[in-house]
């Protein structure tokens, strides 16, 4: 499927993504609009409250997603450029599609869309799949390979969203199931399907390099730091988002700790594997969303966290190897030990948290169950939708295998739409590297006092 | 200009700064107080809220100065240090050379000046002049230089906002006009005074590496996820600031997938330059500023994000080149694509966007055209001074003249002022280089074992 | 003291981690508990609203302490991994073990611990001793002493805390005492101890590189934007937090500007010291914090910062050289000049502060004294404890006595507990190297092409 560089085919990118602006500058000039300004103060007072509510928070998830992922994506020290500038795309390619889709699916029907700061967050999220997704696939497949699989990824992703949170009424407030289990499997997919049974060898320009290893580093910290924004940020004000932002808080504080003790314990030498730093720390965030704003006890936090760091840490040692060996199923930033097995223990944590908070609340603390801060019998009849704890209980296990089986079906399918002739992978030779799509100098050639003045001439044709 | 290093003159920077903080001092103990307390509870929580409100916006603002702006001057690889030390000391400097000038402009005539976040927030958006003009000799102009260039910069910018906001009464909430017009001509200005005739041939020390290239996507992503808290901060709360930040999201994210369009449309070999990348992104946000909290359509938005992100790119790949050649105009770091081509495209169709509101009003839709979501008739008549829809076109195509005739008149004259002999130039074979201005280890020598442990020594003599 | 690579002990670290985990969830399983939800709708708005206010600065001090200490501290270029990661892991390791503490001290009369935003606020300041004072020993110490330091600093600093806040009464709204001082005098102490008379020659591996001062210099900036956040989260709301603002912002303003000033008078060729640049620009935020919030006027904010800017300067130039020679005493980052003179300085002007508003409330501007916008009668009897003017000046120079005498005491017998034959210090010749925590990539290799496939394949045998 791979091509010399020279008929690498370069005039689809700009055709995909013109067309796509163009498409998108239509839908928007026929049914897009602003909601009408208020008349009255007081609807101006509520706008304003909800932005000064809202805003923080989409501020750092924007963070998280462009600088914090984007250089947690850079531990190949010849890609930097193209995985933070390819996030960077993906991220608004996927939130301008999935804009689209959702104005289509959910608002057609009262004519006009009327958009705001939560369309647009919801679109965001729908965005984060893709980003994480693309993680299996990092380094040896094209932006148009990622942009197609983008485009088939929100629709995916939008339908089983609606299955599992509006048909099954599944609880999972900060999208551990809908978005990180989901993806996991969706990028896995597409992995196995793109690159069948072909077994890489390692690739030289794969390995991380001391400095490649601490920018990545650095995007952990961002990721883990605004985590709990990320989480919280759709939750009931008041009680229920307090308590997500606190449980997300203990979870992610508990991983980190985990991640090293497990990470040294696995190694001869007792050193720290520093991809285990970069997921590990994370591990905790993605495995809490799901019960986040569920009445549990703290406890519960800090040993969700703690568990998830250590699956997360015994994944990259032992299941990525296995899974390579076995399935030949290449997964290059080891997206399901940070996004799989943790959205996994996250959704049986939830089946649990269902369960026992519904034996308290028979017991002496009523309130402990609700999670949006109401009373605990109006939750299991309000809430819950009268279907009582077992069904609820049942309803969560059935959304996880909902996300597990259409995204893995799902991604099959893209995967194999992607092996398209036209869709050319890059050259083995030029994997994980920024110069196939970048007019960056070299990073192979030495930086010496004699060639850097002719290299900048060639770099300044362009800058200047 | 330029002398040789060894009579480089070094005593001017510090004797300088340390005028103008003991200046600074003696203002500040003059003239300067802050509110008295609030008597009453009601004064508290209103205080309370103001903070809480503005607050979130501010710090938003300063990252993307002090880091974002910072981290996208490095794309000197060797004259990183400079461009974040430089960019830091020329934003406080600004800001506090603001403070005082507004203080005694605006507030003399009170007696005492109360400080407040809000007059901090309007002196950082003076200091963002300066930071942008600096771009366009960035490597070639010693710190005094900057100083200077800040220190005559300043008053002409609060004249110049003052005659277009105050006087022609030009609507500009995002600064696209008064900001970023008047520094990209201010800045060319003094870049032509400056260098004159000077044709420069491209510097050894000039070509980016992947790795400052790098450093630099990440100022620019920085900028790019906190523009909408710098378009929006000075909105009217409720309706106008929500469509600002809507309205400048949508613009950047249009603007980021236009960039990556046509920079690989402008190439024979498909692939991205960094700097179209790192500037292309942006320019939506700088074209917005304008129009961003006016009730035009979403589709209008993006539509002004693509094209000016496409202006931008053709500029760096035409008109720059253009420019240097015929009136050798000296532009380092592509100013003119970022914040000119985009400001003047921004302010036109602020034009046409007055115009399309009237119309809009005379119909079906008459709360369309209020900028601030109070009802039309009320803005035509108070906002824009009872000048009619004409009369406020006309008005801002006139604050587009004065931007741009003030700034380049002004612009010319402080740059002659630089050539000034006292203010001596770098020589040319340490422009682009930190180890001028810094302590710091000469980054062309090999970090070879032998030599390291001595430059320690060296290095630590300072640490130490 | 020092041992062979060999032999030095590493399953000591997982140990120590590990049993501290599981004491934590035996912990909080038994003890703590969340608030019960609100019953009340006002009660929800209220919490939300607790919310709104306080968690947009818990995340900026959050990114302070993660990203902005953690990147300042890669100024060791071959350390910057360990730097960053061993500061991560003993943020979250001390917060935990205060959260412990706290718990156990102050609310185990009322049952049940209630957990909230506020408490883990409080833990996350206690960890800030802890993150600051590793400054001293950086590099020269193993994880396993830093975790022993942190377990005996946070028990020491709540009992300091509590002598000096509660007991004295001094106002230290933005820790400059409580914190700052405490800490830096703690890690002299444990420095003291741990190398006694040992005089460090210069390490090959200390010296920064200009790519290592740049990273270290955008942490610099990154604290420098979000400190008006550490200072101002505890205050009252209102115009006391309003104030604290402000006379923080002004006060890193001043130090910025000061610190070129003083770090280029102070060389014979007038280049800037990238380490004063790092510290300096910091000093007026240490030393601002105890007065912040007090009704001063604005120009001793600014004074104060730039004296305080001075002083660290010349702490780095003429007393930290001097206390290497005289007192054998090792202060890797120069913590003394950034937390310890700057801290001292700030405590003496809040000596000054309380006096001189005493005098002015007896005359004509009877609010300038109130500390939390009350007025000055009230708080002269209600938040000073009815001790009068002169008490309160004498209760802030006993604080800083306190701080002074206890730290330094209890850093000498820490310092000495590290010395435990158990507790190895990494071997000399592995001091400031990542290689001997981490599986990574030797970065004295060259990474020339031909041994980059090799180390490619050692270095995924671990990641895949």
């Amino acid at each position: 499927m791979a091509v010399p560089p020279s008929t690498y085919p370069r005039r689809l990118l700009p055709l995909f993504l013109g067309l796509f602006q163009g498409t998108l500058l239509l839908f928007f000039a026929l049914f897009v609009t602003y909601d009408e300004p208020s008349a009255h103060v007081e609807d101006t007072n509520l706008v304003a409250n909800q932005v000064y509510s809202t805003f923080p928070f989409f501020q750092d998830i924007q963070v998280m997603l462009v600088v914090g992922l984007g250089l947690l994506l850079t531990f190949l020290p010849r890609y930097g450029f193209s995985a933070l500038t390819h996030n960077f795309l993906l991220l608004n390619f996927s939130m301008q599609w999935a804009l689209v889709l959702q104005g289509l699916l959910h608002h057609f029907h009262h004519g006009q869309i009327h958009l705001d700061l939560h369309k647009l967050l919801i679109s965001e999220f729908a965005a984060v799949t893709v980003l994480i997704s693309v993680g299996a696939i990092l380094g040896r497949a094209s932006p148009c390979q990622l942009l197609i699989m983008a485009t088939c990824e929100i629709p995916i992703y939008l339908a089983s969203e609606w299955v599992i949170v509006t048909c099954l009424g599944v609880l999972d407030v900060g999208g551990t199931i809908t978005i990180h289990v989901f993806s996991c499997y969706f990028g896995l997919g597409v992995s196995k399907a793109l690159f069948r049974t072909t077994q890489h060898p390692l690739h030289p320009k794969e390995a991380p390099t001391p400095r490649s290893d601490l920018m990545s580093l650095v995007g952990t910290l961002i990721l883990w730091v605004f985590w709990p924004s990320f989480v919280a940020v759709l939750c009931q004000p008041g009680d229920a988002q307090h308590r997500a932002i606190l449980n997300t808080l203990l979870a992610m504080s508990a991983s980190a700790i985990t991640t090293v003790v497990a990470s040294s314990l696995l190694q001869r030498d007792g050193k720290l594997s520093p991809s285990h730093l970069q997921n590990g720390s994370l591990a905790g965030g993605v495995a809490i969303g799901v019960v986040a704003d569920m009445a549990m006890p703290p406890v519960a936090a800090l040993a969700l966290g703690s568990l998830s760091a250590a699956l997360c840490v015994l994944g990259f040692r032992f299941l990525t190897p296995l899974l390579g060996r076995k399935l030949t199923l290449h997964d290059q930033c080891g997206i399901h030990n940070l996004h799989g097995l943790p959205g996994i223990l996250g959704a049986a944590a939830s089946v649990l948290a269902v369960l026992v908070a519904s034996k308290d609340t028979s017991g002496s603390h009523p309130s402990q169950l609700s999670p949006a801060g109401g009373n605990a019998s109006e939750v299991l009849e309000g809430r819950w939708g009268g279907r009582g704890v077992g069904g609820q209980a049942l309803c969560q296990a059935a959304g996880l295998a909902v996300a597990v089986g259409a995204s893995l079906l799902a991604g099959l399918l893209t995967g194999a739409t992607l092996r398209l002739p036209c869709l050319a992978r890059p050259p083995e030779r030029l994997c994980f590297d920024d110069s196939l799509y970048f007019k960056i100098q070299d990073q192979a050639e030495s930086p010496g006092p004699d060639s850097s003045a002719e290299e900048g001439a060639l770099a300044l044709k362009e800058r200047v």
